[in-house]
């Protein structure tokens, strides 16, 4: 096979569809999180601290998330600017930062009720085919994660 | 309803599997575009460019790749200062701007036939699967757009 042969285009590529359909995702969720005071990955961290809101580590949090603390740390300083969370780093192991969700951050839960609804009027294809794809996207993720530690 | 009835997880999000889909495929393809001395979203745009690599606008260029141009005109810089492409206000209309790829980036193009068989093999995940997904999140995109035409 030469160069020559090499003609892949945007539009065959997977890449390129999973890079707008989660940009296009991103955008729809703007105005709809726009009252809450939330971007898109702050929305996502606070769904995961929702979760588990007494207390997790930065790191297990990123874990969740599949960010490094390098792009999570900046996020969850404005989470706590705004008032949603507490970071505080453990006396023994300082190398531990524990998050809390404050009051405020579990009130903002309650506001969030509606989110839910309002992006599935965005996507405008039903459920089903929305669950399915979830399902192959994370199937494609924990494959390449497999692989990845393989060859590593 | 009442916000204690608010309970969706990160993990049963589509947003979250797009996004971390999104972040884990522009992961993979890092090493593999290491050489050719591009990144993720300078590939995408090398890629749209192959395939009108005389004069597209940037105008026409941000709607191939679904990027505004405040996003697109520095990463065009970058590909410019890189000798890969030129950019050229147009003489008459001093809004357009038209790219041309230079003989670097066709150079370039050459060296990267390589790129969509190496990603396939991180995808670890049938052909069929891979492209069953795409197509799905084309059709997610498309009706996302039409929805948001008809609503603005």
């Amino acid at each position: 096979m030469t160069g020559k042969d090499f003609s892949p285009t945007l539009a065959s590529q997977l890449c390129f569809a999973l890079y707008s359909a989660s940009r296009a995702v991103a955008r729809a969720y703007g105005p709809i999180l726009e009252p809450l005071g939330l971007t898109f990955p702050q929305y996502l961290a606070m769904l995961a601290l929702w979760e588990v809101p007494d207390a997790v580590t930065v790191s297990d949090l990123g874990k969740s998330l599949r960010l490094d603390s390098g792009t999570l740390t900046p996020l969850l300083k404005r989470l706590e600017a705004a008032g949603f969370l507490t970071r505080e780093r453990d006396a023994v192991d300082q190398r531990r930062v524990f998050i809390r969700v404050t009051d405020a951050g579990m009130a903002l839960r309650a506001e969030a009720w509606n989110v839910q609804d309002m992006i599935i009027g965005c996507y405008a294809t039903d459920l089903e085919t929305l669950g399915a794809v979830k399902q192959q996207l994370q199937s494609i993720v924990a494959m390449m994660d497999e692989r990845q530690a393989s060859t590593t």
